[in-house]
């Protein structure tokens, strides 16, 4: 499933459907084979339209991921929680989370089209966009955490640059490897990392 | 570069030289514009060999995969140091080095290659393979740090886990991504980790 509300928006009609359409093209063919002829099959509106707005594949690809992180950036709820300590796993969590399935779909496409970065550097400054919006994210999270005197004086920068990198390895091996036991067990070395190495509570 | 020695084996001359051709096409145009012809164009022998030896693109480039994991079973020294604890900074950290510029291109054909996982099961099963190779790997180096007592008594499936997870996300980030600030942080961090949750020196 795409992330909550993704194509809820209605004040452009025509952009969100031809984003949702992206979006069941690549789940349907994956990136390799994915053509404008597939999209514009998965779009119920006039295929010129999809023509009129964009150059190319990759042109309309980099918009979509643009457009999953502006829905990102609008502020939906990426962790939940009472505390920083529980917002903190259920964000970074959340990613290494095997059994949560319906969030395979939308990371094997971000997954994909990431890849597409190494030979594209379009791809690399969205994703190194990408990358800082949810580095500040979770360093926010973070720092709330200090100040409200449940975290330890780490500094929120580098704490959020490790558990990113974690979470974006968590996301990659979730749909390209066959390996729930050992997601489970990174999962829970997550949490023991969180409570020797941030919280303020006992140590093991 | 390609890993030390990994097209040095003149054992099977031929299939050493489709590998190589493999290798220089990936880098040169990336997988989603990689056609047989291409690789032909990298490789010097007769073209039928080529043809003779695999069904088709993915069919080689599983193929190539394959003989990438054989040379790291074949036992190459995957991590310096005299101590596992250098070990283990060596082999994880030096996937986080966004200075280690010789292991970008290597690491840009593993993600784009990993990427296909996420439609093609063969792909997965490779990748599944591999990430339990490392994940021992990983873990022997725990154990064995808590045999010479100078890592606390961890789980080294649970560390490895966690560790490996970390790594893969740290190889992506640094092909996929500009931020190379960002990595340095992450890396300072993995350094802590190590400090603080595994090795028995005094903690933080």
């Amino acid at each position: 499933m795409p992330p909550d509300g993704l194509f809820d928006d209605s004040a452009d009609d025509t952009r969100t459907a031809i984003m949702e359409a992206t979006y069941q093209a690549l789940v349907k063919h994956g990136y390799a084979d994915l053509t404008i002829q597939r999209i514009a099959d998965e779009f119920d509106k006039s295929k010129s339209l999809l023509y009129h707005h964009h150059d190319g594949k990759d042109d309309l690809l980099v918009d979509f991921l643009e457009f999953v992180l502006d829905h990102f950036e609008e502020g939906i709820t990426l962790s939940e929680g009472d505390t920083p300590d529980e917002r903190l796993r259920s964000l970074v969590g959340s990613l290494a989370d095997p059994d949560a399935e319906p969030n395979d779909e939308f990371a094997g496409v971000v997954v994909e089209l990431r890849a597409q970065a190494v030979h594209h550097d379009d791809y690399t400054a969205h994703f190194t966009r990408s990358n800082e919006f949810f580095h500040d994210h979770i360093a926010d999270i973070v720092a709330e955490g200090i100040e409200e005197d449940v975290f330890r004086e780490v500094d929120p920068d580098r704490t959020a640059s490790f558990l990113l990198t974690f979470a974006n390895g968590a996301m990659t091996d979730d749909v390209t490897t066959d390996c729930p036991d050992a997601m489970r067990a990174a999962r829970d070395e997550l949490d023991a990392y969180v409570e020797n190495c941030l919280s303020k509570a006992e140590r093991r």
